[in-house]
């Protein structure tokens, strides 16, 4: 299939080298040349815009931004996608913003004619790499099934979450009790240690009993208790604590536009905020066990 | 094994009744005449006081009772336990309570020549009754063996945690982690579905992503979603709100006296303390969702 | 004065009125065609768009506007502020927006050759009317001194913050901290009256006492112990939940952009958010205390 | 009057120099025997224990004590207060304590014949010093009248607050609304400076506005903004860190047993807890601004 590929940063390029390597040809665009060079040299033909991969013959176009800015302003501006791209072009937005632009967005492409879909994913830069996404899909049941192959080359868990705009409200729900499981951890193996229990022991008993989550169990916060975790390497790596700030903004603005309110949520998203002015951003969220830590 | 047996309620009674299935020999008091009735029908001896439990030639005594002041008043009271007991006799309370105050009666039982456990459970009313109760046992290596058999006769899963007062820690620990993660589900479940998500849909997507948890995947509080959880049954059963409440409670305790933060967990606390206040102290605690819930 | 009003609002109508009052000549406009109607009668002049009111040979323009996207809108769309407005004009903007947009503004505004302030108000439609808002005004010393007489007329304390945008980042603090002040009252005032205090004594001491805050002293929350406030009519008028609501999230959403934490802030929020979403919204904000009231 | 006084703390030291510059007769104890001979030198005379000032021919006792613990010591044990005292012998207990345990002690000395009143203070060291606190009075009219006196003695504003525990509840209240204003104040302040306010500029604003309250306009916590309150002189003196987690701690606990929730104060009590646990417990409370600044 011919498909059109925005935005080749850290998730964007390897996804799209998935598509490559499956046999798909691909036209790609990115602001900052050295990214779409490096896909071209991989076998990715080049366009010189948004727009001008609209105009390209492609059946399908991928694009995995930022923010919901950038979305906005690169299906709705005045020389870009939605503006250039034939009727009937698949358009699928991998990028993480809020539900209601994400539906936004979809109703002036249908407008358009043509079918969108918002299918963010989770397993960082890793799972885009090894091809193991999960993508959390919101669209039609016929778009759903026509891009699923397409998404299969990317991920291993494609999961139709229903309309337009349902990929992003899962994927905000899922990362909100993500963001709280992670503090509520620290809590509680800070407060068990701090008590005199040992962390390996803790963590065995929790993660067999009703405090059991991923955050303990697959990516325990506390240094030592596992191998392979952010964690027992300084927490290099992982989900950045600005990226889970990220999604925790998101989720209360989510929140806001339905007035629903998270009382945990805004409050992880507030420690996660102290966190990141102390100059933590970049580490790894689960590092937001230090603000709990007295030897830390 | 001639074994003592104080506090007859909700929990201590089918404990009790599972030690006299596994062959012990039991001699047992309850402030409450037919708690203590019930046992001597099913083969247990009645003591007068708590200091008939320990005059009566047993090799180890179980207390189960409802609070801290309690347990002081029954182990150290002047003509209680400690004033009565043989020297030697392994002293086990399987109360929930403070690890300072665990090892405040551990240390008096140790001067007085008995050797003592903090073995506190989970699993309820319903783990009781089937011998299946999770122990967290606080002691020396050598109690805990010696103890082992007679807790396996009520429980499957004897952990040893540490020394005197650790098994309290380690279910302060986990429990406070168990009541944040409730609500994170609650706050999560309760946006993503205002977002538009199907709660079965969302539940699944979490259930197999980053949020995953035993308060998602195992006990679900929107109704609807999983059979068997209280949720599916107006919230009746399981772990009452006011347990969860008195659990807090003695995890925030605990945090002040080792000056350990719990900020998502003071904060869960004040939403259970908000929602036994509106009357529903006896819903089990996954009711809480219906603080967020607009059409509950 | 030749003066142009834009906004005809609750706000915006009483203050155009005292401008009218002290003599200026004023051109108006509003979407709302009765509001200006209401205003032609009693002396204004009518354009057709905000563009119009640019193009009237106005001195100085006032805008009154509910959010930053109206005000960013009005002043930088296609055929509208910017683009009709004589260089030289002094641009006031007293929507409540956030300080960022309020920069983003004014630099465009100079840019084009138009001094800009940013001017908030406090007072409520109580003090439009009568003429005594506060402003709380950022921008040069020089606009400042050019502004003041004008404001004047529908003010009666302008308070200069310094440059562009701390206006509005000086009201953003002011209620940011009022907003945490009055749940803070409802806490303190609760739980003393449920310990058994009487609340006009309990008023008593604590505005006498380091609790003392304007949110006790002068908008006691607790019904019968003040008169004169919504309190002592059902809540009813005042200072609307959501108008709250809206100033909070215009807090948190700065605080995002200077990452500094707002952790009492947001919980505040989203208790108001919760109470709103209860269907509270139009009542003055100091009802938040019926979260906590069990009578109530 | 003879009066016996016992606890000579840095409180209670100079509060029972002030009775004794007002001509009255005094017995005292201490368990630290300097404390003893400190006031012996400025004329009282020493008792050898509790009980010993009980047996002494007194018409009034007053107990200036560190905890709940201390006074139901001192007042029930065996060999103490009321096991010593006359009957008629009026009882004022100045410590800080729940209202709980007050009237607890309370109704045990008036089974005992001797009438009792809570009267907890505020003003700290200085305004004992100066005999310029303020007492909250819980207790019968005829009781208060009768230590009005005494009380004036030690402070200038003596207010009654209703019956037994009514003083305490009082103080916990507005201890309560003052811990979570500070940090409110701290919040407002930081927010405002780091989006460019100046802090001057805004405490005026703040002070003159509906965010004004005693922790702005008395003891504002950022530094530079008013002379001779802590923050001025490194946050020495003053009100510590430790006696504000103490009263949160104490409002916290009669929330629980009144199960009235206080959400913002369980979260201020954490976030007090937290900058304790950092080492500044010593530090006045008003430190807790630290928090927030990114350059503290």
């Amino acid at each position: 299939m011919h498909i059109g590929f925005l935005g080749l940063g850290h998730m964007g390029a390897p996804m799209a080298r998935n598509l490559l390597k499956a046999g798909h040809q691909l036209t790609v665009f990115d602001p900052v040349p050295a990214s779409v060079a490096s896909l071209v040299e991989a076998g990715a033909q080049a366009a010189d815009s948004a727009g001008g991969v609209a105009r390209a013959d492609v059946e399908l176009i991928v694009t995995m931004l930022p923010a919901a800015a950038h979305v906005k302003a690169v299906y709705l501006g005045d020389d870009d996608l939605l503006a250039n791209v034939r009727p009937g072009v698949l358009l699928i937005d991998s990028s993480t913003i809020d539900p209601h632009s994400a539906r936004e967005v979809a109703a002036a492409a249908e407008q358009h004619g043509n079918p969108m879909l918002d299918a963010p994913v989770s397993g960082g830069t890793g799972g885009a790499a090894a091809g193991t996404l999960t993508f959390m899909v919101g669209g039609s049941d016929a778009d759903f099934d026509r891009a699923r192959a397409v998404l299969a080359a990317m991920g291993k868990n494609i999961v139709h979450c229903g309309g337009h705009g349902n990929g992003q409200a899962a994927k905000v729900a899922n990362n909100l009790l993500l963001g709280i499981s992670m503090i509520g951890v620290s809590e509680a193996m800070s407060l068990g240690v701090a008590l005199g229990v040992d962390p390996k022991v803790l963590a065995g008993i929790i993660n067999t009993s009703s405090g059991r989550c991923w955050s303990s169990d697959t990516y325990n916060p506390f240094p030592g208790v596992m191998d392979n975790v952010p964690a027992s390497r300084g927490y290099e790596g992982g989900f950045g604590t600005d990226l889970m700030l990220k999604d925790l903004g998101l989720a209360s603005e989510a929140a806001k536009q339905v007035r629903q309110p998270v009382l945990l949520g805004a409050l992880a998203q507030q420690l996660y905020q102290a966190f990141s002015a102390q100059g933590n951003g970049q580490l790894d969220f689960s590092a937001i066990i230090n603000l709990y830590r007295k030897d830390a």
